[in-house]
Parts: structure tokens; sequence; C-alpha cells
């Protein structure tokens, strides 16, 4: 059917290629999008999985739900291994796709500066799976400490460590505070969870780098009064199993957990164009691969610079990608000449536990409730398509009006040890 | 503080072991509820979970918040290895306890007759996580037969073998079945969900056989009105990777699920007591060990008679167990006599899809769309202290107004092959 329409492959169904493929609605293309997991990720709200706020299905969606009702779209569950642009191919791990259009959406992951050996013990958060990953480490430290009868050990296990100090680490610091501090405390009986020390490190003179200094200051101080220990200008050099070094300075610490670098989409290497420093590849105005006006760029995987300054890597700007995208192919396809991507900056915002964040929007610079409220619905807003905007919206009611943190769900553990959560020297605790 | 107070362990917190905590809120001993997960998981919806209806959060709740406002019982997370009845201890992993009263209630797992070797290829549905690797599977059959070009291995990646017509095999079947030919068929574009092959086995001569022979009937008329082949007395014989075997007959399925046998938890034998055949500890009419009357054994683990007839492993009869031994241990405490353990069957239920069910209450017989309203009732019911209730029963009221099923999340896939679920000789589909 239809096999003399162009064939527009997607690569990856995050904000930019799902934003592609719905641009493409009623396009005389047939669209195959290709993702190695089945869910498009509302990201922003990932922090929530982690503490344990959420659940995976009220950020998450299956994509070829989402693309149910639009018929000329196909969905692939699949990892991309190797684009070939001369040959215009696209390998999977387990299979081939030709393309009259590729759009390469495949986004960035985090990075650990060249310190792949933190990775086992500073887990990041890009994916549902590692937020399950760091929601389980969080609970167990806790289980582990109530099961603990020496102190320093005890002390050890309530330290967490957040290293990056942009957006993800702010949140991630102030909910795991909040969560620590107002909501455990009922739960336990042999700990003290509001004694648990949540240090956030920032190794700029400033967390939220990206903001105006007036918005990282309100942020500092709601975090300070969350207890969240904010130290800027501490630069990790070294993490091991139950310990964060910061020069010669060594902090004992049960759990860290990584928010500070992310790295391109390995794939960007593979096209053949000119990489930026962070491995994002170098586009034309119009999005498309030096020299390879078929091939786009789209999302975090894109260098592109509006008025000097680097579009940043965030939902909004992956989503104006997407659309532009998909207008220069249906330019094309009707003979009209393309036109230059401009980003349009919609602001910034960050949240710091409950009723607490900071905003920049058109000018305007909030914080405290204010910024809460429209943090609150800038993302419902955005959960549109999402069937679970309802739910989540409750949840979040019910979480606020009873101070509840119902899903502290630990899942994924083959083996039960608690401890390994501890150090090896750490003695077995025994209690009758 | 109070040192003086009886120590009570409850080894596992299910239905029986989580009851039994609950009724001695007040009791003058001090408690120690021991479980291998955090949470206290209610088992009749868990094949929701395993059929993308349901998230974990909404039918599993931290056992440590439900006990949260009962001063007299810590909890642990910790896993039990082995009892010493004589010194009166508990080995766990990681740590020991010691104790005045022990109440096992560790419940049972799913066996394979001895068969351990199809384990792999035939995952049974006891936890949380269980749940999680059937969607898993059932999700990327569709996933791996959209994109297979051949016909014969996508017949095989849409067929599906649930092993075992008691209730979970019975409210398997049903879920799977209302999924792939009701609520799938738009999201694909390649493949006809509604030709997807569901067969339940039965080994004995009817499914669900523990209720009346009418009721039985009823069941398999209305599951094979969704669709679902069932087979009574057919025994399996062999589980391969894409093939089950019963005698001669070999049926080719991408996957196979398990909900035949289930075998008591390892630690009943730890107990110097006899056995049943189901390896059920036979315990005193009070629900003590025989000789030991400081340890008893209730739920799924126990194995009790009424009148003659097994008492079925079911949660109110777990629950009404849990609270027989609080109340057992209140009177040793008040100096009172024991009493026997009584059962009292409030009836059989299980539901074959949306809107379908067979119940059995009080004599009263009941199928169709009265049974299922009863059904709901019931479990709503029992959801209570389950601060999700409310959510589950919008959840429930959302998907049965939309037909939809929303939470078709994939997770916890490490590595992505779909050529992993298929046999070895199918050929790798590539298509421009």
């Amino acid at each position: 059917m239809a096999e003399h329409r162009p064939h527009v492959v997607i690569l990856g169904g995050g904000f930019a290629g799902l934003t592609c493929a719905r641009a493409l609605r009623g396009a005389p293309v047939r669209i195959t999008l290709v993702d190695r997991s089945n869910h498009h990720l509302f990201q922003p709200l990932l922090y929530q999985v982690a503490t344990a706020s959420l659940s995976p299905a009220e950020i998450a969606s299956p994509i070829r739900s989402i693309l149910r009702r639009q018929s000329n779209v196909q969905v692939w569950l699949g990892e991309v291994e190797d684009v070939d642009v001369e040959r215009r191919s696209v390998r999977l791990r387990d299979g081939a796709l030709s393309y009259d259009y590729l759009v390469v959406a495949t986004g960035a992951t985090h990075a650990y500066f060249g310190h792949d050996e933190w990775a086992p013990h500073a887990p990041g958060l890009k994916t549902v799976d590692d937020a399950l990953e760091i929601r389980r480490r969080f609970l167990l430290a806790f289980e582990a400490a109530e099961r603990e009868a020496d102190p320093a050990a005890r002390r050890r296990l309530l330290t967490f460590v957040i290293v990056g100090g942009g957006p993800t680490g702010v949140e991630l610091a102030g909910a795991m505070a909040e969560i620590a501090r107002q909501v455990m405390p009922r739960d336990f009986r042999s700990i003290d969870t509001t004694t648990t020390r949540i240090l956030l490190l920032e190794g700029g003179p400033r967390i939220l780098g990206a903001y105006p200094p007036v918005l990282s200051e309100q942020a500092r101080r709601q975090l300070e009064r969350l207890g969240v220990e904010v130290r800027t200008g501490a630069l990790v050099t070294g993490i091991e199993p139950v310990e964060v070094r910061i020069g010669e300075e060594r902090i004992e610490a049960g759990n860290v957990f990584w928010a500070a670098g992310v790295a391109a989409s390995p794939l960007g290497a593979r096209l053949g164009a000119p990489l930026d420093r962070a491995g994002r590849v170098r586009v034309e105005a119009d999005l498309s691969l030096p020299g390879r006006p078929e091939v786009f760029v789209a999302g975090d995987l894109a260098a592109v610079e509006e008025d000097g300054a680097p579009v940043p890597g965030v939902a909004p700007a992956a989503m104006q990608m997407g659309r532009h995208v998909a207008r220069t192919i249906r330019r094309d396809l009707e003979g009209r000449a393309r036109e230059p991507f401009r980003y349009f900056d919609k602001g910034n915002l960050a949240t710091i536990g409950r009723a607490a964040a900071v905003a920049e929007i058109a000018g305007l610079r909030l914080s405290g409730l204010v910024a809460w409220l429209v943090w609150v619905f800038v993302h419902i807003l955005y959960l549109i398509g999402f069937r679970n905007r309802l739910l989540v919206l409750i949840q979040w009611a019910w979480a606020y009006l009873t101070y509840q943190r119902g899903i502290r769900l630990i899942t994924g553990q083959p083996e039960l040890n608690l401890r390994r959560a501890r150090p090896p020297e750490a003695e077995i605790a025994a209690s009758g």
C-alpha cells in the first residue's frame, strides 16, 4: 500500500521524535518510528518516580497507543546500532530499515566525565528503569538503617549525596529531603529519619547555572529550608561504594546519585557530521545534516544556536525541533523552499519539594508557592495526550492533602541482602 | 522499653502475617514482622498487573506504612534462612532474631512438579516482579510479531499457553484474551491481534476444580466466548522455549505462563513437624506446632482441615488464621485456655474478563455480570487499608468506560533483542 510514498524513519520516541511523527499526521509519507523502549516518557517528572511519589505508568505511555489513530505511522520496538547515510539505511540489532528521510532524535544519556567506573556506585536518571533503581537504593537505605545497630554505619546509610546542581539534581534533592523529613518519620521505630543528610554537590559556582543568578540563590535557600546541604564549587574527584571524594575531602555516604553530566547519544558520531564538545551534531539552520538534506537531527542530540547562545536540552526545545523537521519535510514534498529553525524560549522551571519552586517565564522571575503552582499547571498541560493526567492530578492532590507518599514499593531485587548496602567492614546487626 | 514483654516474631507480611500483627494491636507484646519484600501484596489482583491493567502500586502497599500507627510493631526487611525451634531463634540471611512466640506465615510459591527446568520458559505469578516479567513477555510478543515477516513465526509469537485452570489461570487467560482481541487491535499495523491464540490447559477433568461443577462449566463457556481455547485433561509433559508438549502432541507457542502448581514455603520443612504431600505443615487444632505451643503456622503454609476437607489456600482463610493466632497469644497472656481454629467459608469467586465472573457465596451460585459486580465489590472491600482503593476504582471505571488498557509499559529490559523472543531458526525480518 502506497509504497511510492516517501519513507520517513524516525529514531527515538522522545519529545522530538514523537512530536515530529504527530506533526506529520495526514502527510503523504509513511513513517516508521523506532524506539528501544515501548513508551514515551515524560522525563521532567521522572525524579518523582525515583522518589516513589508517582508510578511509572503515570508518566509514561506506550508510543503505539499515543499514535494509534495516525494511520501513516508504524511503531517498531528496536535498538538502533548504526546508520549508513550513503546507503540510506539504518541497522538495528535485529533488523534493518531503509529510508527516504531520516530523523535522528535519540537524545542524550548521563555521562561520568570519563569516569565510567563511577556508574555502578552513582546511578543516573534517564529511563524508567533508572528511576526504579534509584528508588530501590533510596528506600533500601532506610530499611538497612532501621536494622543497623552501629551508629556510625547508620549515619552513613542515612547520608545521600546527589552530584550535579542542575534541575534534575535540585528536584531530586528537594524531593528526597522532603520525604525523609516529613513523610517517613512515622514509619520507622529505630531511626529518626529527620536526621537524614542530603548533600547536593555542584562543581560550578552556583546551582541551576542556566537560570538567572537570583533564582539560583532562591533555589538554594528553599533547598536549605528543607534541610539539604548545598555545596557549590565542589568538584567530585572520586566515588567509591560508601564514599565521595572532593579533592582531599572524603564524605561517607551510603548512596550517591548522579545528576551531573549528559552525553549525546553515540549515534550522533555515526552520521559523519561534525560534533560539538558534548558529542552533539552540528546541524544546518534547517536542522539537516551538512550535505545530507534528507537527514535531520532533532532534540538533545542537535547542537543548535540561537542568537549566539546554544538552544538548551529541554522538552520545549525538542518539541519545537520535531515540529520544524515535520514542517520541512512537508515543504519539500510541496516543492517549497526550506526555512531555518527558530527557537522560542518559554522560560525555565524547577520545583523544590512541596509547594516550592523557581520559575522564569517571559522575563518574569517567580519563586515559592506561585512558582510551584505555575509548575503544576505547566506540567499538567504538557501531559496532554497522557491518559493519566487526571490520575496524576488526583495523586498529587492526595499527596498534598495527606502529606503522604504512598508508592514506596521496592521491586526488582532478585537477592535481598542488606549487608550489600553497607560497607564491607560493617558488623551484622543481631537483635533479639 | 518494655523488654519484659514477650517478643512475637512474625515471618511473612502476607494476608496471614499482616492480619496477625494488626490483631495484636494494643496487646502487651513487642512484635517484629519480617518480610523479604517491603510491601504487602493484594495477590488476588496480581494477574491485573501481569496483564498491564493495574500498576504495582495500586495493589501493593509498604508494610511499614500499613502498620505505622501501631507502636508495638517493628518491621524488618529481611530474608529468613532458617528457624531453630530448640533455641527459639530465627536466622536471616543477614542477621538473627530470638522469639518468645513465632508465627510462620511465609505462604507458598509456584512449583513445577519436579520440572524446575521449565521455570525459565514458563514464569509463574506470585510476586510483583513475577507479574512484571509476565507483562514484559506478553507485550514483547506483540512487538516482535509486528516486525515479523514470516507468517508461521508470527503465528507462533501470537500463541500463548497458560498452564493450570485454577482461578489464577482462568483470570489470566480471560484478561489476556480480552486485551488481545478488544484493546490492542487499533495499536498495530502489520498484525491482527484478534487472531491471537490463548490456550488454557488443565490437567484435571474441569477448570476451577475447587468450585461446583456448574460454575466450572459456566467459566468455560465465558472463556470460550472471549476466544480462549480451554482444554481439560491436558497434562503438560514438556515445555521448551517455543513449544509445549501434551503427551505426543506438540503446540508451538511463543510464550507459556505457569499457573498450575503451588508448593509450600521451604521454611515449613525446617520446623521439625510433619508435612502433608504439598509440603504444608500439619498443625494442631489451635494452629500451633505439635509439642511447640509457642510456634504457630498460619496461611497457605498451614495444613488445616475443617469437617474433613482441607481449608483452601485463599486470602480469607489466611486472614482468619492470622486473627486466630493473635487471639490465642492474647489468651495465653491472660491465662485463659486456647481454642481450636474454625474456618468460615465465605465462598468462591473468579473473574473472567470484563463484566464476567463466576461466584459461589453462601450456597448461592452466580455468573456473568452479577457475579462480576459482586467480585468488584468484594475486592474493593478487601482493599480496605490500601490508600489506593479510590484510585483503583477510578482506574477500573476508566478502563470500563473507554475500553482502554493504558498501562502497557515494558520495563526491566537491559538488552533489547526481539530475536530472543523467536525460535533460534527464525529469519531476521528486514524491511525497508
